[in-house]
């Protein structure tokens, strides 16, 4: 076990890294070359110009102007200046929200180890009960927490008194930001301005008809059943094989320009490529008319499809987007039963044209019911028994097992330097390899489980990460050993035993999650604001295949703020912090350092850097909330398991009305919040309605509405290849000029389609 | 342990004894002087005349028309003979769709019973584990269970396979009948005449306004988010008050009845009682005179309280019925979210007027989330700890408990036949009277819970019941020992070994179950057709109370079927029907009897017996759904338990795919399902919107509406004790001549009010 020394080096060594990463991003930042990795936010908004076009040669790629330098860190109070309403303004509730969730975690924990530090840490310090043992395992550490305590001690009334007081506290700061997200995020609708989705309801699972079409049967269904307050609608078309080919083409187009510009450097040899599998064999050909002819076939080919989708009526789908004359119309649809078979003519309030997830639309009901079993069972397993494929993988990736698959590399791998790289690093580099593919894995299962946009998929990934977190890196932690196995000892145990058994666990575990603070929490979050992948991949793009201002707008990527697997890693200090805050308060400053620098972080990266995919309205509040409930619960029940081992068994009825209580609460808040992220009410809508009919009434609603859901691929297709224009008249659905404006007024970026379909 | 034999003699005792109650029933039933409690729907409906108006003198009492009591079973065929619909009809959708439950039981078991006495009774039979053993407790019914299987035989396979075909079984037919049900409802609910709750919303939590008296802080807001929509509204008074003082002025009146009767016929004495508790002590005075000055006093108090009720603003509690001009428009307004704040304007499909529980609308909503909260916690400790007061009053009700607190009594108890009585009875009355009193007892719990109809509060009673009876009759019978010593011993157990020691006894408690069936329902279904406790209360109000025709309309307690009790019991048998089906079949027949028996004799009460208190439309279906799949997935674990401990261990990965297949059985159903018992689909509203118009367009609709919801005590103050017409007049909440005749149409009598006051 850790000294006070050790965790004191350790902090040392994470704070001095987190400080190089910090410097180093001081520095780069202020190089114009790298202007486009560091605020893409505001070249999106078009505020900020390149930097390129002014000064000496020099100076557009490094700068000189060392007064800069000195101020490294003044982005800091830069970051922090931008008031709220602002914040909300410039990158929307959704990012300004998920930047509470930090200041949540300080709201909660400031008091929490403040009062520790005032009362538990002295009533520990002065426990004596290890000051017998001279055991190698207790170290200072544990004279701080609860472990110097001596079982039986009424000094343990003292935890008790607190473990409620922590609870309550937390309870309070709950509701308090539960309230105040509701208010932002109803205040937030209320002023946002005239959007596509305010009318307008997706419809799901419209049932064939033998005489009508889709389209008619939808226009048919809702003029008979909301009469006067239906609009219009818009079917939906099954693209996504004419998706696919655009994006291939993409592909090619960029690997032309790259051969170009390769060829154009070095006129005197022509490139060439193999034509087989990932280049790597077939027959040599001369890159550039390769992809030339490629390139033109599949532009025959996208026509060709293109024409079959919008002309074929199997190219249909079973869903609308339906419109309605007012957003109260479109309110009451969204909310209330179609149809008395409650599997077909779903209704749901719309996603933004952006947050759409095309691919989904199509699934009938028992399809999707199917899917959500499977990735369930799935989810278990992948949850509980990863680490077999990857023990398999780890064996395969031993000594022996690659001279048994492949024994002609035998002499190879015996030599010195390849054995011990071997031994060492390759079964890490495998578990490795999977966490960092974990977040896809878990994406994809969401992506399949048929959810119709790309925030419900996010949570949904989320939550699954979450619980993947709980179980193999913090209950994994404190007990050594894999999920698998945990589960095994769990169902062989009794109920009441396996809180004991963590319980006992935990105050030996304080320093493990201390280095993991400071290891994940600290550096990483420096990490995150050096952004060094994408700083690599924009300067060999701009190298590579940037030949005009509007390429290099295309090569910034701002990245975004990645809500499925930040937030529950935030979860999971959330989660360490409720436990230790009894038991080992020491671990408190670590947590409050955390979430105090990451604020600052992103808080820095929402203003300077992230785009949005979507806005939500900050809908994901709910589960935040629930996941902090979830982890109180888990730290209340360990604390039960670890006082019954202390000889205070009989605190545990005391103990047993916390998460009770804790449950009720949660009931509670759901009852009196969540629906303010899940409906919208008709008094609200009435008074935008009303509002709106004062202030504009002429304004033409159906044809501000008429393409708004189109499949982006409709959308994008003049940016990147001119349609014959005799063609786009006569096809009402392909979006023309007028309709490509209000496409990127709705925020329909070219960039952010890429997301939707990289699946 | 029972033998064959032992079964056989405790199922001809049983057999005899529900012979004899038919018999009974069968010669009372022909009586003319009881035909008002055999009949008493036959009357309600107003088919059915008096039976003494014809006829001799001696036939009025007692029927003399001996070929009659041949045919003493013909009641049976009668009971089968009405078709379906006719059922709906006569009896409304709750109580057809309630025996189907019964015939819902038949069709699952039936072909169960079949299948395992054809396959897995000879596999049982010829299992040879138990020849070797002459320990005395097993017997025949072990040689044809389970238990005569030897471990680690294959012949467990057989058992594997029958319980996936009995799931898959179970689940078609849930599915089939769930279906059915649905469409019942959806049909009836088309087929139904005009009624008030059809265009009604209820309305709880409207915000104070400190400008607007409730009335038109309704108006407004409903005028404003749904114009053209809305039509009135009814606003709900405190009448609770009122409402005990009739009630107290009824039970007067009827006492004054019985001793002007009792004076008439011995007009030598005059009555006399004594004032004070329970006329067992205080001074002696005149009956007659005392009621009738009593009553008098009671008049002038109600009188008061009746103009105080309907003069002061503060007797009106903020809630409402809010009507619409469409069907429609009730239907978005009860499904939809009106306000931001979730707590306030909560909107719901008001139930029928007679369903109206009135004391509950006025409650806030943080106090309708702590009532819940409490009466969750009471719940878990009746349900496990119960055992401890009645341990309690027992230990009281033993000899040296009585002559610690009462020593005088010594004398007396210490006599031979006082003391076995007291030793002997009366611990086991202690227990008796729980459990009599118990179904009340959770009744005014799902009260205290703050429910808005009486339908709603019958439900949550089941849902308590049925915890309750799985607990401590099931498991409670299975392991001996009160429930929170179970729950101890589970605490204290791993997760699995619980099945594993359950399933180890439960094919040794088989015979005990087979007796529990036999004794509970196939004798106590027939003592259900007797009606023994109605037939003496009728009698003796015959006697004493009844002196005109009106008054034997008014003594005549039809009852109705009393679904919070009846239908967790049937749920029992269920869940015992689906554990033994694969470990010990014999018990199927005894289960299938139940059904079959149950079916008939229910059938026979619906048509002749019980009155409907309201009309849910089987609005409980999704409950029965939902608790047959807990029976069918506990009988799954108890199974693997079982096997595991049958040395078939290995079968455990095989049998968990059932409960994770039966959950989301139980997802997919509520998802194709159960809106349809919750909401009213718009399409549905349209179209009977549509054909009304149609049918009857100057039908005016706003004097309909304008007294359906009112208090009853308003409506039937009429009936009771005219008020003086000038008054009424100018009364416009108070029910004129018209709206008594439309709310006796609408279904309120005055019989179904008391039950809503009976707290």
């Amino acid at each position: 076990m850790a000294s006070l020394q050790d965790i004191g080096v350790g902090a040392g060594i994470n704070l001095l890294s987190a400080l190089m990463f910090l410097l180093a991003f001081a520095i780069l930042r202020l190089q114009p070359v790298n202007d486009r990795v560091y605020f893409p936010k505001w070249y999106l908004k078009g505020i900020r110009a390149s930097p390129r076009k002014a000064g000496a040669f020099m100076n557009k790629f490094v700068n000189m102007d060392f007064r800069t330098y000195i101020r490294f860190l003044n982005w800091m109070p830069a970051a922090l200046r931008m008031p709220e309403p602002e914040l909300i303004e410039h990158a929307g509730l959704d990012s300004a929200v998920y930047i509470r969730i930090y200041i949540l975690g300080l709201k909660i924990f400031v008091p929490i180890a403040i009062l520790a530090f005032a009362i538990l840490v002295p009533i520990n310090w002065t426990g004596k009960n290890l000051d017998n043992i001279t055991d190698l395992t207790f170290s200072d550490i544990d004279k701080l927490s609860i472990s110097n305590i001596p079982p039986g001690s009424p000094r343990f009334w003292a935890h008790l008194t607190m473990a409620y007081v922590f609870t309550l506290w937390t309870l309070y700061i709950l509701y308090k930001e539960y309230d105040i997200v509701s208010t932002m995020r109803l205040r937030f609708l209320a002023s946002e301005k005239r959007r596509p989705d305010q009318y307008t309801v997706l419809v799901r699972n419209v049932p064939p008809d033998p005489d009508e079409s889709v389209s008619r049967h939808v226009d048919h269904f809702f003029c008979v059943n909301h009469p006067g307050h239906y609009l219009s609608h818009q079917v939906v078309y099954n693209a996504n094989k004419l998706a696919d080919l655009v994006e291939k083409k993409k592909v090619y187009q960029n690997w032309l320009t790259y051969y170009h510009t390769k060829y154009e450097r070095n006129p005197k040899t022509k490139p060439t490529i193999k034509t087989g599998f990932w280049g790597l064999w077939g027959k040599k050909v001369d890159a550039i008319e390769y992809y030339t002819a490629e390139i033109q076939k599949l532009g025959i080919e996208e026509r060709s499809e293109r024409e079959k989708v919008i002309s074929d009526t199997n190219a249909i789908v079973p869903a609308a987007f339906v419109s309605f004359k007012s957003r109260w119309g479109a309110a009451v649809c969204a909310q209330t039963q179609q149809s008395r078979n409650p599997t077909i003519w779903l209704t749901e309030w719309a996603p933004e044209p952006r947050d759409v997830y095309w691919n989904n639309l199509a699934i009938p009901y028992v399809e999707l019911s199917v899917r959500r079993l499977l990735m369930a069972v799935a989810l278990f397993f992948l949850t509980f028994f990863f680490m077999i494929p990857i023990a398999f993988v780890q064996s395969l990736a031993s000594i022996k097992g690659i001279t048994k698959v492949l024994p002609f590399l035998k002499p190879l791998i015996e030599r010195g330097g390849v054995k011990s790289f071997i031994q060492g690093f390759l079964p890490g580099i495998a578990l490795k390899i999977f966490l960092i593919f974990l977040p896809s894995i878990l994406m994809t299962m969401s992506r399949v489980e048929g959810l119709s946009s790309l925030s419900s998929i996010e949570k949904r990934t989320a939550a699954k990460y979450h619980l993947f977190l709980i179980v193999n890196v913090f209950f994994g932690s404190i007990i050594a050993g894999a999920a698998f196995e945990q589960l095994q000892r769990f169902l062989n145990e009794s109920p009441s035993e396996i809180p004991r058994t963590i319980g006992v666990a935990i105050p030996m575990k304080a320093t493990f999650f201390i280095t993991y603070i400071m290891v994940d929490g600290w550096a990483g979050i420096a990490a995150e604001i050096l952004r060094l992948v994408p700083l690599v991949i924009f300067h060999l793009k701009n190298t590579f295949l940037v030949r005009t201002e509007k390429d290099r707008e295309q090569a910034m990527d701002p990245g975004s703020l990645n809500y499925s697997q930040t937030e529950p890693r935030i979860q999971l200090y959330f989660l360490v912090g409720l436990v230790y805050a009894v038991i080992t308060p020491i671990l408190l400053p670590f947590i409050i350092v955390f979430f105090a620098f990451s604020y600052l972080v992103f808080r820095h990266q929402i203003i300077n850097v992230y785009d949005r995919k979507y806005e939500s309205g900050a809908s994901f509040w709910p589960d935040v909330h629930r996941r902090i409930i979830i982890g109180l619960i888990i730290s209340q029940l360990l604390f039960m398991g670890l006082l019954s081992t202390k000889g205070a068994a009989r605190s545990t009825p005391l103990l047993l009305v916390l998460p009770v209580l804790t449950i009720w609460f949660h009931r509670f808040c759901k009852g009196r919040f969540e629906s303010a992220f899940r409906a919208f009410p008709l008094q609200d809508a009435m008074v935008k309605d009303t509002l709106e009919r004062a202030t504009n009434p002429t304004f033409n609603l159906k044809a501000y509405l008429q393409d708004a859901y189109v499949h982006p691929i409709f959308k994008s297709v003049e940016s990147e290849e001119p349609l014959d224009p005799d063609d786009e008249d006569n096809n009402p659905i392909v979006a023309t000029k007028r309709n490509s404006r209000l496409g990127s007024q709705s925020g329909s970026k070219p960039g952010s389609r890429g997301a939707q379909e990289d699946v």
